[in-house]
């Protein structure tokens, strides 16, 4: 969380008094940071639900895309794979395969955090399939991402996700606290 | 994506080696574009939440006033029309009037491009209904929409929608890949 | 909506004039607001989705400090309880208790908007319960928050919730309209 400054309210009180360039140009490279943040945090959001449409239309190329050369995904503890190579099978095998068309991978919302080139979004993932002409709720998972910028771009490096009612949820939301 | 630049590294890094102002005003030019683009961004997604509350309040006027005059709406190839007038008139129409008050018109999430004063977005749209006091998956789409900025208010100029198990999902989520 | 004012284009444009330290001044300023109403139109959605994590992972204490010490909860009109004591309470009590590690508490999609110290998001909350290995749907409402920032946070300072089918929806999307 950011407030005006100090120094930004003289400036909007008071422009007849004009800043020294050194402040105006740590000003300006301030924002610089502030908007980079804000891009950061849009991109992210961007690659995952990117992700869903990519798995939703079919595109293994896409899909993959989105997730380091080392990606680490771990599904309820159960189904495991590293590597691009293995979302780029997963599109493509069977399980996908046969609801291709018929489903809808919504990823959202998220909480991101960005921290320089690392980035870690908390949230959940709802995928619905149609059958016999009804919508049914297939999944509901929590979901942990985490996310690195690599070659100017923002790669899904480990994906954690928990169903409903798993032992496990802690994995993805921390501990209940109290 | 933007990195911080050369430049920028280098104001922070020696903030007291002043830039020239015709340098500063064009770092300033740029993360006005910048600051410019997220807000076009963030305005397109308000748009498209905005339309699923106005439906959901049963507000005809509203929800027309987020459509272009010249608008085009293609609902699975089957219902087609133009105009906000259309627009108007659906909301109004029996098909709406039947679940009005008892639906939820979840519009989202999308991934959005803007270009200048054109934008696109690609996504979801989660539409349920209360029947027999129990909430059902009523339609489930994929979603494109184009819009304009006219009169400095992002209108919609075209909406294709198709639901899952259409035979044309290609036209909003572009072909499968490979 | 903001776009491109003259001074802007000129800047683009003709680099080479440059412009007086307090035109500068004053425009760095005017970016640094926006950034700022760019900055809490997200931290507001944190807050939002981060309380259905909150709740989701059980963790009363967080949930607890997402509310304003005088918060007003209001649920369906039937609901009612005010403090962030209570909020703390709820997440500990019976009816949370026996969905917690079922449950999903999707928030949003969200308008936002942010005038000062104050903010008003209206838009979805979407609760999924697993029973009997089944994905449910168990609670579909149309919300509405009031928030203020207090030391530096933002903090929900009035909540009302109304499921589908209450015939007091226009408590959170106003009146019909034509």
């Amino acid at each position: 969380m950011h407030r005006m400054s100090e120094r930004d309210l003289d400036l909007v009180r008071s422009p007849e008094t004009p800043p020294a360039i050194p402040d105006l140009a740590a000003q300006v490279a301030a924002l610089a940071a502030r908007v980079q943040a804000l891009d950061d945090v849009l991109a992210v959001h961007r690659v995952l639900v990117g992700y869903g449409l990519a798995v939703d239309a079919g595109d293994a190329t896409a899909t993959a895309a989105l997730y380091a050369d080392d990606c680490d995904v771990d599904i309820d503890g159960t189904v495991r794979f590293r590597g691009r190579q293995a979302v780029h099978d997963m599109v493509l095998g069977d399980a996908h395969q046969a609801i291709l068309g018929e489903c809808a991978h919504l990823m959202g919302p998220y909480t991101v955090e960005v921290d320089g080139d690392r980035a870690v979004a908390v949230g959940y993932a709802s995928i619905y399939v149609r059958e016999d002409d009804q919508i049914k709720p297939w999944r509901q998972a929590y979901g942990r991402f985490e996310l690195e910028r690599r070659d100017a771009t923002w790669q899904i490096t480990r994906r954690t996700s928990r169903a409903l009612g798993s032992p496990h949820r802690s994995d993805v939301l921390g501990p209940a606290g109290s």
